[in-house]
């Protein structure tokens, strides 16, 4: 049977703690040579709406310890509307219902079959987050207990999850630009975690004196300083511009998730294509300044999955500065998310079923 | 609601004719700038057969007009066994009940959803046949009545409908080494088109006097020599290697189904994975047997998708040689067919349904 799980599937049986313990053995598995990853790629097309394209994602990855690949897709309606005097991108929910279409494909690499297909919602978060959790397990101080938290979205609060999960947190301080969302997320995680969540009023007021900064927005610009970082702190972050050049200067020791810069991304557009084109503009800054941080740092930065393999220190003494850019998404993180999910939904007899027979062949394709 | 299509839906629905037409309106659509294409990417792992590896296979394309993406995806295990003294690439149906898994997805760019999930045997040999039949009718004269075929295979089978349906053929003589596969071919498809389809013991007796020869085999080597070739004939190829470097030079008018050479094809392997690395040696030999005639022969070579909007000239006299390299699948010709199924399936009431909700969510991910 291929299983279907939803969202709510999802966070039914996916704990942020198990999340981060089948990424952390996917990220070793890496490092030791034993997956597959096709970096991300996002093709452009026009749709009828004049403001706006059509854009498809994919990425694919796999481990041969957990005999699964699996493919995340996205099929978005995408805009680039002026907030606030700031470009933003912004999808459509132009799915009926007003709904998006993100999905996980996860196949057996014994049996080929499709095992699941699973919403990638609430799975992406918990991957994003997760995988950050990793690198705080491998590069935050032991007794790190406060945090940082810039953002208070659908992302930040996995991040809070993930940040929890591995270290002995009693307090996050969080700001985000919007009073109102700050102080309603400071409630539903300080009472969903049982620490306390102080909303604050400036990221610098949420920064100093935490042991761990952790940044979660959709900010165009910077919005850590390095020069409130304190000795000891470890970043983490998911886009490269969330902090500025001198916290990348100030930090001994930098992680990648996965190797990103240009040519971790391709686009095929179509000919004088102005929203694709600003789109390929867009992703082409994010990879060409993390390309340039990692030309200029190149010395103290590691692969994440290097670290977890011993080929690589990781944090030596407590007054190290560490900083992990969690960037490009890889397909290894979706294998191992998405297999956990499978086998603890199969388990729990939660989800939906179809046939296998549905999609396979007796013919030779 | 989304559909599930299998072959036999497949063969339902789905005539040569219509095919060819739907193929024919997409590589116009190319010409015209309005497509997307993302080349195919495989993606290798190790399995727990030793003789054998997993590849994940992905290709994407979209069409503007019809408002579609398709991915079409192969989950496979490959093994390379040793057959009559030549190394074959032979895939594995190890997935439950011995079977096969090739998958096209069909997504609305207007809607974004998932349309249809599409077993890919049936859809792979019209589609490749069908871009066969395009050039067919864009290239061989229009009084062609014989052709030679060589092969008679699951490909070689819609090879002969496809010419059948764009030109007068009253004779077919198909050439294959074993002689029961070339008889009961020539009995089942001669049956089948109410024409004349003769076994012949030679491809040298199947191409003299042809007016279309074409090849649709798995040989590892050249099946049909240049110096065979009479003025006028088309030629139609599969891979590269099926014509030698003789008919390659002696053709006067060249074209590509889509942009091949290395570049078009991707891999990422594990570190020292042998089987992985034969396979990506052998298609590397492809490409580049492929992309060294390119070179050679690039002033007489253009792209089907040009051709079909007139940059460049179609056949000008009765005695030029013409040739279509039918190279690398292109994703767009799996969402023009896939397309087509999806609306006729529809319409006749064909397939298996799923709630399009199953694929979608309320968060943005």
């Amino acid at each position: 049977m291929t299983l279907v799980l939803n969202d709510d599937d999802v966070a039914q049986v996916l704990t942020m703690k198990d999340c981060i313990a089948a990424l952390e053995d996917a990220f070793r598995e890496m490092g030791l040579g034993g997956v597959m990853n096709a970096p991300r790629r996002d093709s452009f097309m026009l749709a009828s709406r004049p403001d706006a394209y059509y854009s498809f994602k994919t990425m694919e990855g796999g481990l041969e310890s957990l005999g699964v690949v699996a493919q995340r897709i996205n099929s978005d309606l995408i805009t680039h509307p002026l907030i606030g005097g700031v470009t933003r991108r912004v999808k459509v929910p132009a799915a009926p219902g007003k709904r998006y279409v993100g999905l996980v494909f996860l196949y057996s690499s014994e049996t080929l079959e499709l095992l699941a297909i699973i919403t990638d919602g609430h799975l992406q978060r918990m991957r994003v987050a997760g995988s950050t959790g990793v690198g705080v397990k491998y590069l935050a101080r032991k007794d790190s207990c406060s945090a940082a938290l810039l953002g208070s979205g659908w992302q930040a609060e996995t991040a809070a999850w993930a940040l929890a999960s591995v270290r002995p947190i009693t307090t996050i301080k969080v700001f985000s630009p919007n009073p109102e969302h700050r102080k309603s997320f400071a409630e539903k995680v300080g009472a969903d975690l049982g620490i306390e969540v102080i909303p604050v009023e400036g990221a610098q007021e949420a920064v100093i004196g935490a042991d761990i900064v952790a940044t979660a927005t959709n900010s165009a610009g910077a919005v850590v300083k390095g020069e409130w970082i304190e000795k000891g702190v470890h970043l983490t972050s998911i886009r490269v511009h969330e902090l500025d050049e001198e916290a990348w200067r100030r930090s001994d020791l930098i992680t990648f998730s996965g190797s990103g810069g240009p040519g971790a991304y391709f686009t095929y557009a179509t000919q004088g294509f102005e929203a694709s084109h600003r789109e390929t503009e867009r992703q082409g800054e994010r990879a060409q300044l993390e390309d340039e941080r990692f030309q200029r740092y190149r010395g103290k930065i590691h692969l994440l999955c290097d670290l977890l393999t011993d080929k690589v220190p990781q944090r030596t003494t407590p007054s190290q500065i560490t900083l992990m850019n969690k960037n490009w998404g890889l397909g290894i993180e979706f294998a191992s998310v998405a297999k956990l999910i499978n086998d603890r939904a199969r388990a729990a007899g939660i989800g939906k079923e179809i046939p296998t027979e549905w999609f396979s062949q007796t013919s030779h394709p």
